[in-house]
């Protein structure tokens, strides 16, 4: 844990921060190498530029803190006790001026608890450069991501076997979910999307148990096994029975988006650049009014990270980066179509580390 | 969506506020019948104590924001001009000097686009005002925690079949979850907890890779299906192969505080008076330094939600709340019990929604 917290240490120094707070979630588990949950009772560790760490602690969860061997001041709170007086406690022990917290993880509650202790205390939204440490993916990493992708594509093909018209999107949702557990998965990275005929059409449609799918329908499944920490995100879209003329024509136009980031993905290369190239192959299609989406984020320790892959990102990609590349086309009250992958950036190039089939399936045929 | 609007508004005027805002989570869920991810895109309703509600949507969720039959302004925005300018927006639309937000649910980011929307604003925390909306359950609310629990409890009997020295605690959280899966659970209430021996002393222990169960160990498995939006939670606390006489000792004090807690739920009584009680059976016996928590916690469409079962809670009880039930005693280095139902109070008493045998379980022998 300790080269962990000089990562922290270094960035609230190089912010201009007295220290920067990390409460339960992806950094937290990146720097402890454990997880908590995030509840109603706070629980927040700070890091200061200079100096030991030091951490607000409820009670109950001591016994589970005792195995970061963390190495600084610990000050616990009891739900009888109410937890003000070890915000008030941290704050006489480790005086603070300006604060880095993850804006995108930090709930309202806890930021008035610094703010009630800390009177004046500039609390500042550091989330990009927080985050910005879980980037570059290590060979570990790495090899958790392959193996949560590994089980959602063993998962992904035993529910296409056994897809048939009839089924609600709910029966269908419900056997993939039994089969990525089957398969190995220690959790759900999101709830999956199972989508088909009109509801496809939306990009985070929730399955439906009363839309029985029939033949010619689009039927979308977006879901990811968690393993090890790490979340896949695989989308594809099959078409029921057979499919259309048009549903064809769109589903090629958004393969060649979606291969076209395969194509151009490379350290140097921005997160704008990619979206630019694979949006602009949507946009010079006859279906360009159905766009809705950027081409994708990050994914890792959560299944939305950084790099956020669209149009103005600025940043670089770079080797060890993971993103998703999943654009697609959706026509209300008609279908949608997504093709999405996990793109790892290697020192050359770019490895898809999904690798089930891209070219369109027709099921239950 | 109407009348729940009114019921927002409602609390707004209640609370000298001009108006609630809910993010995506229980809250939301409850009001507008539709769940949306909670992500690094901003959506945001807010509820005027006067006049139609307004909302900020990310572009990419207005088809599915449609569904809600939304009966006022909406703000959209795209990836590519981020959501600030959405929020300003808002502000012209809306002018607003307090507003009542959620204070666990809200995140920083959210806050300080508010805040630079809406220079001066007084955002107050109301998350337990904004929540108790969702104390009294339903008769639909209730018949879908009946679901969750009768779920939860077919995949425990299953579990507790199949467990025997020699897994991993790994191993049997896995069979749980597929258990869950197989009985009908549509996602987990919470990372279940899988824990033996020495784990079992810790109150939130994760499950081990590399421990395998021995005879005499303590098993305990804290868990719960989630199933119509609503959430069991129950633990049981096992001994695999034999126990020893401090077991029996440490598992019927558990119990006796466990069931002082079914005997003494009633409308009128408050929160501090249940925990008092039940906790006073613990504190009375041999092993009081082994307390750690609280009595238990409401339950509905969180796992951990209003009433907190603990001292210093005025909360009285009334018909349709419904509570955790979960006294526990934990010797680190040894094992810890725990004995967890889910009780809903009724017009004259309590009933238990739980009905898995309580008496101490010896499996696997």
């Amino acid at each position: 844990m300790a080269s962990k917290l000089a990562d922290y240490a270094g960035l609230a120094s190089r912010l201009g921060m007295d220290a920067v707070a990390l409460v339960p979630g992806p950094n937290f588990t990146r720097m402890t190498g454990h997880g908590f949950h995030s509840n109603e009772r706070p629980l927040v560790v700070v890091v200061p530029a200079e100096g030991p760490p030091a951490a607000i602690v409820p009670n109950l969860e001591l016994r589970s803190f005792d195995l970061l061997d963390f190495p600084g001041a610990v000050f616990d709170w009891r739900d009888q006790d109410g937890y003000q007086p070890a915000f008030e406690a941290l704050a006489r022990h480790m005086p603070l001026g300006r604060l880095a917290v993850e804006g995108q993880v930090m709930r309202v509650f806890v930021h008035h608890a610094l703010a009630a202790a800390y009177p004046g205390l500039d609390l500042v939204d550091a989330e990009r450069e927080i985050s910005a440490l879980r980037l570059r993916k290590t060979g570990d990493e790495i090899a958790a991501l392959e193996r949560a992708i590994a089980i959602s594509e063993r998962a992904l093909a035993t529910v296409l076997d056994r897809v048939r018209p009839g089924q609600t999107e709910k029966q269908v949702e419900q056997m993939l979910i039994q089969a990525l557990f089957a398969e190995g998965a220690e959790d759900l990275a999101f709830p999956p999307i199972v989508a088909a005929a009109d509801n496809s059409a939306r990009p985070h449609a929730a399955a439906r148990p009363d839309y029985a799918i029939r033949a010619g329908d689009a039927l979308l499944l977006d879901f990811g096994a968690r393993w090890g920490g790490f979340c896949a995100d695989i989308t594809r879209t099959v078409f029921v029975g057979h499919a259309t003329d048009e549903a064809l024509e769109v589903y090629d136009t958004v393969l060649s988006a979606n291969l076209k980031g395969h194509e151009i993905a490379k350290p140097g290369v921005t997160a704008h650049a990619v979206d630019d190239a694979v949006i602009s192959v949507l946009e010079s299609s006859p279906f360009a009014e159905h766009i809705r989406t950027k081409t994708g984020h990050g994914l890792g320790r959560e299944v939305h990270e950084a790099p956020y892959i669209m149009r103005g990102n600025p940043q670089p990609l770079e080797p060890g980066m993971v993103f998703t590349d999943e654009p697609g086309l959706y026509r209300p009250g008609g279908f949608g179509v997504r093709i999405e992958d996990d793109i790892l950036v290697t020192e050359t190039g770019c490895q898809s580390l999904t690798t089930f089939p891209r070219e369109l399936i027709v099921t239950a045929s």
